[in-house]
Formats: C-alpha cells, sequence, structure tokens
C-alpha cells in the first residue's frame, strides 16, 4: 500500500496507552491511601491532561522555556491539587506524577506491534521526553527499536521541526516513514512534512463518553482499526 | 555493590559486538562475488576500524564539519578501496558499508542484557549514529530500552558532552548510570564526568593475534568476564 515505507513513527499518549483509566486508577488508590474524599477522577484524569496542550503553548509563546513533559505534568499537578484542595508532600507527588510512566497500553498495542516489527523499524515520536517513554516502555512493554522524541528538537508536535529531526535520526527521507496517531493534527503535523500517515481510532481515549477523531475521507494513507489491523494491511 | 545505580550505558563496537569476524565474512562473501584475488580481510577488518579513530580526529580538529560514523566509514571505505584497488560502484559500496549495521553480537550479550534489563535501564551509547545502532539491533537483536548516541551531542565519545547529554535524556545524575564498556579510554570519559564504570575485556575485539586492554587494579567499579557475569555481579 505505502511500499517505500521502511519505519513507523508511532505517537503514544492517547495512540498506544489509556492514560485515562490508569490515571483514574492511580488517583482513586492514592486517596484511599491519603483518605481523601470522593473525587472524580475522570474529570481529574482529563483535566490533567488536558492541561498539556495549554502548558506546551506557553512553551511556543515564549512564556516558558523549552520544558520536557515531566515538569510541564507537575505543574499541571500542582494547579489541580490545589484547586481539588489536595495535600500531598514532595515525594507522594512526584510519585502521583510519574503515573504517566506506568500507562497501560490498549490490548492490541503490543501484539500489532510485535507484527509490524518484523518488517519496519517501529518507534516512538511522542512530546513525552525520553526518559519518560523510556520507562513506559519497561513498565508497558513497548519493543520499540528506537525512542524518538519532540524533546530531540525542543519543539514540541505538530511543530515540523519535531518530524524532520525524527526523520534525520531515522537517516529516512519524510516519505519513507508512516506516522501513526489517533490524532489528526499529529498526521497533518507529519503530512505537512511528507511523512505518510496512518490514523487508529481510539475513541475511549477520553472515557466512555468521548468519541474517537473523524479524519475526512482519504485524508490520510491508511485507517486501521487498531495496530493488528494496520499489520493485516501492510501485509506483515 | 553500586546500589545507587539506575541505568547501564553500554558501548557497541567491540563491546558487544563482533566486528571484526563480521567484516571479514562480508569481505570474502563482497570478494568472491566480485571475482576478487585473495586479500587478507582481517587485515582489511582491523584498516577500516582503525580509520575512525583519525577520522573522528579530523571532526574534532574542526577540519571536517560534524559528520556521523555511517559518512565516516564509507570515507574510510573508499580511501580502502583505492588503496587495495579494488572497484565497487556507488550502489555495491553503500551495501558494504552498511556491513556496520549488520555485526554480529558477542555470545553472552543478548542473554547477559536480557537479565540486566529486569532492573535496569539499559542503553546503547554509542559513536555509531541513531540510524546505524537502531538497525543493528534489529539485525542482532540487542533488546535496548532506548538507543542514545555521541550523535545526539555531536561529539564522539570520551568527550564528556556524550556522556553529559545522555545522563540529561535519562534524567538521572551521573552516578546513577553504570558505564559499560571494553575500552579504557570510554570508561575514563564517563567516569570523568560522574558516571559509575563496568569493564569487560574482549580479547578477541581485535582477531587472534590481539589481547584485552588491561585496566589498572581498582581503576572502575566494576570488572566482569562478560554481560552474564556482569549480571551476576549485579546480583539480577
Amino acid at each position: 500500500m505505502v511500499p517505500a515505507v521502511q519505519a513507523l513513527t508511532v505517537d503514544v499518549f492517547g495512540t498506544v496507552t489509556d492514560f485515562r483509566s490508569t490515571i483514574i486508577d492511580e488517583g482513586r488508590r492514592l486517596g484511599e491511601a491519603q483518605g481523601w474524599p470522593e473525587i472524580d477522577w475522570g474529570e481529574f484524569a482529563d483535566r490533567w491532561r488536558g492541561g498539556y496542550e495549554p502548558a506546551m503553548h506557553q512553551v511556543r509563546l515564549g512564556e516558558l522555556p523549552w520544558t520536557t513533559i515531566d515538569p510541564l505534568h507537575r505543574m499541571i499537578l500542582d494547579e489541580l491539587l490545589a484547586e481539588y484542595g489536595l495535600d500531598l508532600d514532595e515525594v507522594e507527588r512526584d510519585e502521583f506524577n510519574r503515573a504517566w510512566h506506568r500507562l497501560r497500553p490498549w490490548p492490541d498495542v503490543i501484539g500489532g506491534m510485535n507484527r509490524l516489527k518484523n518488517r519496519y523499524i517501529v518507534a516512538a515520536l511522542s512530546n513525552g521526553n525520553i526518559s519518560l517513554l523510556t520507562r513506559m516502555a519497561k513498565h508497558a512493554g513497548f519493543p520499540w527499536d528506537c525512542v524518538l522524541s519532540a524533546e530531540l528538537s525542543k519543539h514540541y508536535k505538530p511543530d515540523p521541526e519535531v518530524y524532520r529531526t525524527a526523520a534525520e535520526y531515522l537517516d529516512l527521507d519524510p516519505g519513507q516513514i508512516l506516522m501513526t496517531a489517533a490524532h489528526i493534527h499529529d498526521l497533518e503535523g507529519a503530512r505537512a512534512v511528507g511523512f505518510r500517515t496512518a490514523f487508529i481510532p481510539r475513541p475511549d481515549e477520553w472515557g466512555p463518553d468521548g468519541s474517537a477523531e473523524q479524519p475526512a475521507d482519504g485524508q490520510f494513507d491508511i485507517v486501521a482499526r487498531d495496530f493488528h489491523d494496520l499489520a493485516d494491511q501492510l501485509g506483515v
């Protein structure tokens, strides 16, 4: 289907991990241990994740210096804890913030990725920093051939620098790389610099009341139900 | 033994791969296919590998711009082919140059590394570029948690920038990282910025007439016979 492709660069949060249910579980356990009153951890998870675009925007505008995602997550967490009136000491905050290192994979990811690895380089390409992605991969079992990150260009997706830098480190032309993600803006960013694109819908990314993003017909090279379907469509 | 350690950064050429025997085999096959006369491929391999320090030195002196190892290998190959009077076209040269992507592991490496991965982040830290290391890992089966490279700092080992940049991307203090290598100058470079150090002798790196480097007693934190012995000594 896309014969020139030699590598897949794969988005992480949302596309390969179920961040929401993991954060909810970690929050519940923490709340019980701390004796906190009932908290809507779904809302907390959505707001924690939702704070990340505006935080990246502050960096883009130069209001914050270049900051990796771990401290951005921590900044948002500190604001949320203050707003919810929840008290945690430094060690507990750091530990909760590292819940993002312990995200669970969607059930199709590891199996499908191992199939794709038989023919392609399969690399993470996330706004998450390399240490976060590396620890997450050890925890969740993601078999990345290499871990690439927005951190390498000190820009966030969908800025073109992120995709160009990834192509440079892979020593491939953009047209030899298939960006794989559940998010239209990420794939559009990759497409703008010449990557091929594969969309995988994740209707549960934002929980049972959420829905998958809906690309237009023909907007991307491939639309696959999940990583197994992507492997099927690529014939591996 | 080194309780604070959370990650191993591991040298690649020589330490985990038997580059010499791989280059000899690839050279022999190529020579037969090309109908070349008898060539001392051991000498050829040693000179190819041996050209790499002077080539890096030219970059350090500013006589060459920053160059990754693939084109440095190619530059040395072109010189050797000319000197040996051997003719190859562009495609064949590129293919032979990629022999460095197909190096075989020493027999203890994959097993020992998989044991070490149970407790530690195990990362490549090589002068090889990321695309070379990624392709080599797929070919040889190195189970790196992440691929780090001199390329990330645009310096070569043993320049301090390489080790400092690796520590930064791992989000660890230098004292939490164990540089693992068969080469004294690499370990000394890592130690100079605060890394812990493990030496693994590779007496066959330069062939049957070669010998392992000999560190002084107590020069490094650990001396291990191979990766299994390193795993034993670290209790994993």
